[in-house]
Parts: C-alpha cells; structure tokens; sequence
C-alpha cells in the first residue's frame, strides 16, 4: 500500500477569525523556570500566533504542555517550563479560536470526511479490534519514511528478552528503518548480556533455560562495561557483538538512554538527571517523523508527550507526525493513544510478534 | 525444526510396587448420575488399575475430574459423573501410587532433566517471556501432526473480526493443519457476518469503518441462515462463501458449535443442551494430539477439562497430547496452561498476529 | 445520598415528528424463528409503535436485538428470534425517528446538562478513575430499591472463593438487598464446597492452605448433591448450612443456575439448555430495576444483553433500570458497559473488595 | 489478630558447615564504581561473612545486587555498584553455603512447616485468590508497626486522583501509620492540584466531570509551587490545604519525590538525578520494617530492589521486613512479589480501595 502524506491545510489569514483577531500577547516571565499566571500551554498542534498585525506565526518544533516564549528576533520557541529564563516573553492566554490572537490549528491535516469514519478512529481499541490495515499502513509508511521522514523508536526491555524479536529489530535497524532510539538503562543491560551470554535475566534468549548462576548474567554485563568505561568501546573492541546496541552504534543511529529509580549500574551512557535526558529525548524528538514504541509505559509516556501532530520540515513544508504504540493492555495502549489526533494509533499485541512481524512484511517481501 | 515424539515409558508391572499391590476396588454407583463415596478422580495423567493379579489396565479415552468404569468385557471406560448409570461398577481409591490398587502414571514421558529445565517449563509465563522456540517448536509439531495426528482448534470470535486473521486461519484449514474445531455461536455468527457483509459486528473487517445500520449485520446473518435451516445449506447453495464455516465445511472438517446464554439466535447447528455439547466436543477431544485454544476463555477451559496428556492410538502406542493456549492476559493463560503437564504450554499474544504468524511459519517457507 | 428517580419524559404524541408519522408496519414472520428481512431489532431504550393513528404503545418489558411482535389485541410484544411463531405479526422497518411510524426514545430520561457532564459519563473507565462517587450514588440507589425495587446479582465464582466477600453478600442477601441471582454451576459447586469443607478449590477459603487431596473437594460437594437430588434439600435437612446458596435459599430468593460447556456435575437445580436458561434469567431480568454484574464475562454479558434501559412498573409509571458491572480489567468493565447508556457503570476492582464495601457502606453505618 | 514477630535464627557458627569453611576472601576493586570480576553480589537475605576465623559478620544494611566491602575497621558495608571507590575491599565468592566463606540464610525466620503451606505461600495471586486472611494480617501487622516499626509507603498517583483514597491516606497519616513516602513528580502534582482546584488531571476528584480549561490545572498547579519556591512554602503559607502532601509535611514524615522523564515541571523538591534520589530512598529503605508499594510499577520495582528480607534494629535484633505491593493486573502483582520472600505479599484490587479499607480497618474499629 503506498503511502500518501496527507496535505497539510494552511490556514486563511486573510479572513474571519483570524481578521478581527487582537495580537498575541507576551508577558515577561517572573522568574527563571516560572510563566505569568496566565501564560498558554500549548497542545499537540500546530498553533499560530499573531505577532503583529497580519503576521500569524507557527512555532517551528513544538510539543504539548510548553510555553511559547517570543525571541528578539520575532520567531516563537517552546519551552518547558522548566527552561524559561527570568524575564522571557511567555504568550498569554488560554482561547484557542483567536480570541487571544492565538489559533490552534486541530484540524490541519483534515479531517475524517464521514462520522463513521471519525468514529472508526476515535473508538479506543481492544484485543478485539482488527489490526490488518494498521500493519499494512505501518508497512507504507515505513518504506515513506526510510526515504523521506525520521523513524523514532522508544524500546522496553521485552523486546531484547526474545532471539527472534532482538534479531528482527537489528534488521530493521541495518536497512534503515531506524533513525533514533530512546530507551533505559534495562534495555540496554539485557541486550548486552544477550550478546555476551545468550540470556536476559538469566534465561536463555531462545530455550528459556534458566543458566547456573543466571541472576548474576545482567550484573556482570554491566560490571564489564562500567570496566571498559563505555558500550560504545565494548562494541569497538569486539567484546559486544549481534544485538541492539550494536546494530545502532554500527548504523551511527543516535540513542539516548535515560536512568530511571529502577536502574542497576548503571551503564556509562545513560543520563543520571532525567531532565538532561528529556532534553536530550526531545532533540530526537524535534527530528521524529514517525514513532514507534513498545512495551514500556514510563518510556513511551515521555515520548509521547514530546511529540507534537506536526513536523515543520527543512523546505518549511508541514507534514503529520505518527505515532504508534505497542503494549499488551488495553489500559496502558489507550492511555498512550489518547491524544486526540488522527495520527495516533495503538496495536494490541505482544513486542515480540510486533517487531517479527513487521521485518517480515518490510523485508520479507 | 523437525519434530520427534517423545517416547512413552512403560511401567514394568513385575516390580514394586506393582508386585505388591492390592487389586483395584470397584464399588456399584448409588444410582444413576452419583459415585460412591469413595470414588477415584481421573487426573491428565494415564492412570493404570489392577483389575486382576498382574493385569493393570489403562483406559483408552480419559479425560480428567471423572470416574472409572469396570466393564463387564473387563475394559475401563473413564465416565462423567453425569453419565454413571445406577449400579455401574466405579473404581475406588485416592491414592495414587498403587496402594489402591491404581497408579497415576504423571511420568509417563519422561521428566525434564536438569533442574533448570524444571524451572523453565514450570515458570508461568508472561507478556516478557521468550516465545520463539515455543512458535518453532509449534511449527515442528504442526507439520508432524498434519501426516500423524489429529490437530483439534478452539476459537474465540476474535479471529473473526480481523481480514488477515480469518484469511490465515482459512489457509491453514485448506492445507490439513485443522482437523477439527471447537467453538460457539459468536465465532460462526461474525464469520458468517463476514462472508455476507465483511464486516463483524458491523465494523468492516480491514478499515474498521462501521456501516450504516452495522448494527444489524450480524443479526442479519442469523436470520438468513435460520431462514435458510443450517449454515451447511448456506454454504452449498453459494450464499455463504469464504472464511472460516465455509472452509471448514468444505474441507469436511468436523465442528461443534456449542451454546451459550450471550448467544442470539442462534445458529441451526448451535447445540442448545451444554452437556450434549460437551459430549459432543468430547468425541473430537477423544482424537486430539495436539490442541490449540485461542482468545477463549469459556470453551479453552471447557476443552482442557476434557483433554487428558496422552492419547492410546489406534496401534496401541500411547502419545502425549499437546495443548496451546493464547490469550492476550497472564490471568487466562496461566489459569488455561496450569495443568501440571509438560506438554501444556501459553503463548501471550494477540490472537490475530498469532494465527498470521503460524500460517506464514507453516506456509510461507 | 438520598437517592432520586430521574422523571421519565413522556413523549408529546400530539407534536412533530410523531403528528405525521404514519402507522408501523408489521410483517408476517416466514416461518418458526424467522423474521421478515426487514424486521426491526429493539434497543435498550424505550421505543414506540404507533399501532393505530395517533396510538403509539411501548412494549412493557423489552430487551435488545430482539423483534417486536403485535399480538390480536393490540399489544407489543419483544421477542427473541427464536421464540418467533410462524405468521406472527413482527414490526417493519429500521428508522428510529418516526419516519417508519417508530420512536427510539434515548433521551426518556434526559440528557446531562453541560458538555463536560456527557463526556464525564461517556468517557471509558481505567484503574485511574476516581469511584467515591459511584459507590455512594450506589449506597443510595441500593436503598432506594430495596423498598423500591428489585436488585438482580450476576456473580461469578471469585466472590465464593473468599471468606469475608461470601459472608458480605450472605449478610446483604438477609438484609435485603437481593431480590434475584444469575449464576453458573461453579458458583454454586465452590460456595457448598466452601459450606461443607471450607475450602475452594482445594484451598481453605481464609488461610488459602491447600487440604490434602484439595481437588476432590468440589467432586465431592456436586457429587453429594446429586445423591441428595437438589441444592434445595441439602439446605433443609441442615447438610449445607452458610454461604451464599444457603442464604438465597432460606431468603426465598429466586435463582438461575444456568448450564456452561465447562461445568463438572452438574448440579442439579443448574439447566442444560442455555436457551431454557436465558428464559428462566429474563424472568427475573424483566423485573430487575438494579442490575449489579461481578466478576464474570459470560454472565454478566448474557444478563446485560437482556436488560432495558428502562422498566414499565405495575402503576404503569416508566423508571430507568440501572446496571453495575464489577470486574477487574478495562477490557472486561469496558465491554460490559458499552450500553449507549447513562445509567450503565462500571467500577474496576476485586469483587471481594467490592462486595465488603457495600456490605460496610449499607448495613455497617 | 495480634501481631508476632517472627523470632530469627541465629546459625550455630560452632557447628558445620560454618566450622571448616573458608575465610571470606576480599579483592580490591579495579577503579571506582567497579566491582573485581568475582565479586559476590548480595541476595534479600541475611549474609554472613567469615572475615576472621570464626568471626561470621552480617551487614547491618543490605539490599540485593549490591557488593559488600570490608571497611578498615572489620565492619561490612553494603553498597551499590557505582558507589564503590577504587580499591575498596570487594567480598568474592558466588557459592552462598560457606565454601566461599559466606552464608546466605535464606531460612532466617524459618519455614513453612507443611508443604501445602509452602504451595500456598508460593503460589502466585490472581484476582481469584482469597485476600480476606492478608487484609487481617496486614491490620494486625500495622498496628504493632505504629508502635514498633517502620511502615514506608510507596505511592503512583492513581491514590490522588479520588476522593475518598485521598482521604483514607490522610487519615493513615495522622493516625501514624505512615513514616516514609517513595513517590514521584506526579503523586505530589495532582495531590497539589486536588487541594488547590479539587481536581486531577482536570476532572473532579469526586463527581469526575471535567471543569473548564482542565488540562491546564495541574500546570498551574506546578507553576505556583515553582514560583513559590517549594511544596513546604507553600503548605507554610496555606496555600495548599489538605491532601497527602499536605498530612505529610505537617506531620513530619519524610518523603523522597524521585524524578522521572515523565514529568511536567518539575516541582522543586523532586529530585532529577534518579541515582541521587535511588540514594535518598534507600535512606528510608533501611529503616523500614514494613513496605507498601502501590499503583506504580516505576516506584515499587526500584523500591523492592533496595527492600532486603531483613532489618538489623537498634537494639542488634533481626526482623523480617514485610513487604505488600497493591495492583491491578497479575503481570505486576507477580512480578513484584517475586522475591522469594515469606515476607512478600500482593493484594490484587484498586489501590483507592485498598486504601479506604486500611483506613476503615484500622481507624474505624
């Protein structure tokens, strides 16, 4: 199924609401990591913001509940809170049909033409939802994507837990299908005691075996790597081979590990303050065309909230961003998907079939 | 992965505690439908009574919770409580290692050899175990079952609703790996929804659109089949074409739909009476060696009930019985695959992906 | 919470759209359970049928996916398919505004008042949602039909297997609060197994110990039953005393214990034919004004599939029937309370704390 | 039902296999935060440690994969990988029965006296088990804890997000059962956001009805906090009033707000390097007798990391350390009770109403 990228809808400027539309206002933050009380919080859409009369501006990397501070230069950047300087001219107000100078385009790549379809969309999905046409979708659009887009993918550990899963995955990543990783320290820890001991928590990747001494498998694979001071030199000397993390860092795919409370170790590589590690997420996230994430509620949560409906491209054109999650509850994939927009989608099914199954179809061919 | 049967040990009756085992007990049934007091429970497992001095007989067809009947040609045949006729001779005695006379044979196929394989296999599963043995085993085991053995399926109507699901499933009934199919009302009912106006329960079985008055549609599909006398009629006269009724129909595969009090309608060939469906799905159970049961959970427990760990062929050589269970939720995998028998395994995925994936494994080499 | 019945709105008869509607069609049914190819399938909602100019009658006790049949004296009856006789008169047509002489009347008891009302409603249920309000509107209602009304239980097995959970429903059954109750065979079997041994399944229903030969417990329990001949003698000559049966039972409580292709017995009062058993349960859903639905899929699905949105009382006077379902996963409560309805709830939770709760909250003031 | 301690066994280090054993051997660890390659790395269970002959040493503060280094003064520190300086004194040895000098007590409080106890204790939980016997322990627990012990909660938000929980764990507070709290970013935001605008997440924390502008409370609430400077400020000063916060502060009850990816803001007091916060939650971690981890699997699995089986008192007695984790689903349930433990405990049910019944248990004798 060839994929086509919906067109984007440029709003008309010219005429009403946006005509009688008041200018946005800015007011200076009162403090660093402090808006105005009134400051607006941005959503997942494209948002236009009257800086003076007649010029509507869209913020060029976006993601929901930020701020919109307004730069010297006259362009418009979004910030988490936690980044607004003392000062900074955050917008105001919280109407989003201009009233406020503000539009907040939801309906910018269209909008589904018959109710049922719109219902077809909206209804959350159960394991007794039909995903055939999701699959073929996601295998268009991964073959748009590989060419055209940046796919983002954000990885439980479950899918280093299984031979066939992790392999399927290292093929996706050597044919391009993978862009950028955002993943833990677990992800990592398991898919490295994978290549150096064929197991994950002590259990063998493909029999199930539990090994003697199994418990102490993802210890002593992050013992050596904190050794040898990085993944990265484990994989160059050869020590690390096969698996996840080293597909990525052969391919150069960047990947950012983000610590958690849970964490063993942890590995060199991953980020302690998890503030860091959003920032360095949502570098990722600014370039993301497509995301895919499975099998991880805290990983994809954080995504998911950095990553807006639309991408704004290099040659200024406007295109949707996808986002798909994996997860086997319906409470966890309906709570991810719940974003209101038409680009959000969840399959209910195991990782491990999710990711066998679409090398297959986007390589097996 | 080629497939080998594990062999079956035979006891050696002329040791202990064989030698000095009490003759079995067999006690008249109070009256019809009642055991005495006393009675001995089948297990899964073969199970062998000394009905005379050095004489242990093992009944052909057990199945487990039910009673052993001596015969007046001295066979036993293994009996739900329901259909114990008054004055029948019932088998007596709770313990099972031939004190009374009986011997629970729970290591009929040999026992795991390492402690850590033990572990393995008793582990319950969940959504972060490795399955890819478990699918390449299956498929082993499939390919050996379609030329020797008697591959009984169980369906939920998830299966129903999803294009490429009910396709899969309609190959693998085309190319022998379907012998016989144990399922209800709603199952037959979408499917037959599906043949008339792909949709399920009104949704279109690959975009999801739901169709005016989609309400309807299955309700539809019962009238007309009602109208028409059985489901077997729609489908020879053509009115009925593709999915599942339709190739297990024509492939002469045999089927029990059985009643349930969610079902409208129902269907011609539901069978209202639960325990004459029983029976009925006994017969089929009496000829599994392999049994796979997906996203159900009345009739996976249903049928595990009455399939027992081994199977005395036609030859007299005595097989183990495989049982799959999938299901999206630990809960019913682990409750559906709790049956202390090494040939039991769960898979925990969608029902769709899973089916699709069996059928390219098996299929698409 | 004082507890207060929403006012029914009777339509206004006299004004558009009703004044020029004209009269509902009726068709003789082709054959026994057959009904004309453009029959009309009731909803839960209450629905009108203008018989005559300017007649328009409701049928008093309805149920969905059902025909609804002119009887020679004038009045409607809702029938299930198979109850069609051949000849009857079943209404025509699949417009519910009038236009095919048909009113669906969804908003009979009005519609919430604000925006963020409807969608609070609307809006699926998770382990996130907050339930204080629920179990206090319930407090209220629960006493409000206790004088007022008739509460039907739906119960699975879980709420046998507990101590405190079977003691609470046994002190709401003696206090009133249950005027019917749908069930299976393994209700009934584990809560005598519990009456006679303490025990379900095997384990002691407070310390959760496993008794020696624990599996033959509930054998055991059905099989003495079935000497006895009925659950009903066993409690008069004192053998099953406690427990839920034995509460329904001395209350004068009447119950359905309808067959399931996975009972063992079975017990005797429990009816084979699922569709005798769907009528035996509609008597008592026909009466229902409070439906409270625990801790079970295939009776509480069947149940809901039989009850109104609304019930006609003897006074003639139109009240909504309100339906709780109890379970534990969002699949599960969301399914089950997919009704279109305002007065259909789910809570997520164990239906041992749910039931000690309203035990507390309705008898421990 | 009163509480007993469960008295330890001290091992008789006179007899064998303490006698013959070995020396514990110790090597100096390569470079900070690496363990040399043999190190032994730590179970729940109490350790002994030979450091000199018949001088069996057990660490007074364990948790489980850590190492344990011999500080200059004989005393053993238990520590996790990354807190480990160059060339600290690191125990070797994997074998846990005193041939590597080093005892693991896995039987320290004694064992199950029955084998049916051991299956019962063993067996996993399912909404199906009966709980009534663990809320009765858990009471009896708790009330010699207030006196006693330790009791730390670890909370996910859903205990913020209703009323009547939020109540329930004030009150617990108050009452003193509470003396630590784990919990993250989001608990303390929507606690906030329910005593400043009586919602969660927008919605009313008893009627559930979305207000106005809903998805912007709990930004405001975090952006005053942040302007204010601190949760303590602002509980100072009144303008948070109510809540678990609020009980907390005024009580005096440390609590650690470890960060995460997922969070808005964040509040000041959260802690965005998660090793710092691992190191201030494991701070409370030692002084902790008994554990309640619920609704979060984020916090409880890095809370049961750092939970050993054991507390070594002031007063240089042993006790068992409990520790009960509340959820919803089996998967999490059973995956965080899984620590081989006597002392571990899961509840399956809603944690809003686990926590009403503690209060009501508790309190409302």
């Amino acid at each position: 199924m060839a994929f086509i990228l919906p067109e984007y809808r440029t709003p008309d400027f010219t005429a009403e609401p946006f005509k009688s539309a008041p200018a946005a206002r800015f007011e200076a933050a009162p403090k660093a990591g402090v808006a105005p009380g009134d400051y607006h919080a941005t959503s997942i859409y494209p948002e236009y913001f009257q800086v003076a009369p007649g010029d509507w501006r869209l913020p060029r990397e976006s993601r929901m509940d930020c701020v919109v501070v307004l730069q010297s230069d006259g362009s418009l950047t979004v910030k988490e809170f936690r980044h607004i300087a003392a000062g900074e001219l955050v917008a105001i107000g919280r109407r989003e049909n201009c009233e406020d100078g503000i539009f907040v385009h939801s309906g910018a790549f269209g909008q589904p033409d018959t109710l049922s379809d719109k219902f077809a969309f909206r209804t959350q999905v159960s394991r007794e939802t039909a995903f055939s046409a999701d699959y073929d979708e996601l295998y268009g659009l991964l073959d748009h994507e590989r060419n055209h887009g940046f796919i983002l993918w954000v990885l439980g550990p479950a899918v280093s837990f299984d031979r066939d899963a992790r392999n399927a995955f290292t093929l996706l990543v050597r044919n391009g299908y993978v862009d950028g990783l955002l993943a833990g320290n677990a992800l990592a820890a398991h898919d490295i005691e994978g290549a150096l001991f064929n197991t994950a928590l002590g259990q063998d990747l493909y029999t199930k075996r539990h090994v003697p001494l199994g418990h102490y498998k993802h210890l002593d694979a992050i013992n050596r790597i904190r050794e040898l001071g990085s993944i990265e030199a484990a994989i160059r000397i050869g020590m690390v081979s096969g698996g996840i993390m080293d597909a990525v860092t052969r391919a150069g795919v960047p990947y950012v590990l983000a610590g958690s409370i849970r964490d063993d170790g942890p590995l060199p590589e991953v980020i302690a303050n998890v503030y860091a590690a959003q920032d360095r997420m949502r570098d990722l996230a600014r370039r993301a065309t497509t995301v895919i994430a499975m099998a991880t509620q805290l990983h994809s949560i954080a995504t998911g909230n950095m990553i807006p409906a639309y991408r704004v491209m290099p040659d200024d054109s406007v295109r949707p961003v996808y986002f798909y999650t994996v997860d086997m509850s319906e409470f966890a994939a309906n709570k991810l998907a719940d974003r209101g927009s038409l680009t959000a989608r969840s399959i209910l099914t195991n990782a491990q079939d999710f990711v066998v199954n679409l090398e297959r179809g986007l390589l097996g061919k």
